[in-house]
């Protein structure tokens, strides 16, 4: 077994978060590397060929993609499971994950997040409104509208919390950063599911991490996370002009 | 173990492709409804809530997304194995499964597969040269630098033909259709790579009912098809004018 695993990433990407809580809820020790989004020199090009956080690095060895990681953090390290063990409920947590991922990060990233802080922080550029009215008034709704009758009444989604409500919670912490809270009166299932998988521990410790970072100025970010317990490693990546490119979702 | 699995797709997909290379691989029993690519009716979405191909069906189950399908039935159906048995490589085959779907799905298919061909004939629209100039110059080539170096002088990724050779080689089959073949002088071990993952049976299988969609026109493809020996089943799903909306990579 490895004796720490590195993560180059940002306490504010969705992605990124699905790791970090899988390697709390596992208690496994890890640094990270808190590389500004869609930023990133030469090096972090040659660690991810599609420029997307989070990476993770076990010694020598790098991997990509942050559902690829969560399986491999769970294969390595079975306890506690973070999968279902039943073959069907496992396909369908891993749908539910990919679901979050791909929809839910076009719409909560991509449609909110992106236009409401990143672009105009980072681009000094003005969201586009209708992308953010279609986000808020179709597409999220019909995520919810999706997600409602799937989600348990109490409880998580295949018995003990696991990558599934991971996946999808991550990416309503983001919406909710860009004050989308879920209508409770609409869909109660999901709000009331939301509460518990924010109130999980590990959520609740990132949140502390997150809320620094929407805070406090990009120079002054790792002096405070690491002040405030973050496993902060020395920047060694360097920084580079913010780039749109092709670092989207992983 | 159930008696069949029934898969909704087109044989032009790629992510189609690799489900139905696995299943081949595999020796498990299926039959197929050939929909049209970017048409679906209303049934089709409730099956599909991202509206993508292929959906597996096995009885009253769903499953969506061609990784998690793939994943699923490496665990219900665990020989032949297709995914490598090391941990550290397995995670390394996923990746190169997630590239592919993600990369070369965005390059390969909306760049140059869709641009030239479904654009024109299911939209009646000119290409994007523009769009097709940048994947056919530039993306393109940058995937074949990326691989060049990573891919095996004989044989398969991991040992065996597995998950990482059949996702990569789905995607260059649909290269190939728009006439992109690889420049074997400027990536040789690419090429002879693909040539070997092409001449798999379960690729020339497929390739016998892929040519004939490509050659018959989409009335007449399921009696072609079945001409052939394509497990075609009855259509089921009806059909619906083609749309375009978040039918993407799945």
């Amino acid at each position: 077994m490895s004796e720490s695993y590195h993560i180059i990433g940002n306490y504010l990407s969705p992605y990124v978060r699905k790791v970090l809580v899988v390697l709390e809820m596992k208690g496994l020790p890890y640094s990270i590397d808190p590389i500004a989004p869609f930023v990133g020199n030469e090096r972090f090009g040659e660690l991810s060929p599609l420029r997307r956080i989070p990476v993770l690095i076990e010694g020598e060895r790098v991997l990509n993609d942050s559902s690829v990681i969560c399986q491999y953090l769970e294969e390595r390290h079975p306890t506690p499971a973070l999968y279902p063990a039943d073959l069907w409920q496992r396909a369908q947590a891993r749908w539910l994950e990919e679901y979050a991922d791909s929809y839910l990060g076009e719409v909560a990233i991509w449609g909110l997040f992106f236009q409401k802080g990143v672009k105009r922080i980072l681009f000094g550029e003005p969201p586009d409104e209708e992308v953010m009215r279609r986000a808020r008034e179709q597409q999220l709704p019909a995520a919810l509208d999706y997600l409602e009758p799937r989600l348990p009444a109490s409880g998580f989604l295949f018995g003990a919390a696991g990558i599934a409500d991971i996946s999808l919670g991550c990416f309503f912490r983001n919406a909710a950063f860009v004050r989308y809270p879920i209508d409770a009166a609409r869909w109660p299932g999901t709000a009331a599911w939301l509460e518990r998988v924010l109130a999980l521990p590990a959520f609740r410790k990132l949140a502390v991490l997150e809320d620094a970072t929407l805070r406090v100025p990009l120079p002054e970010q790792r002096a405070v996370l690491a002040g405030l317990g973050a496993p902060v490693s020395p920047q060694t990546l360097g920084t580079a002009a913010p780039r749109r490119g092709p670092m989207r979702r992983d």
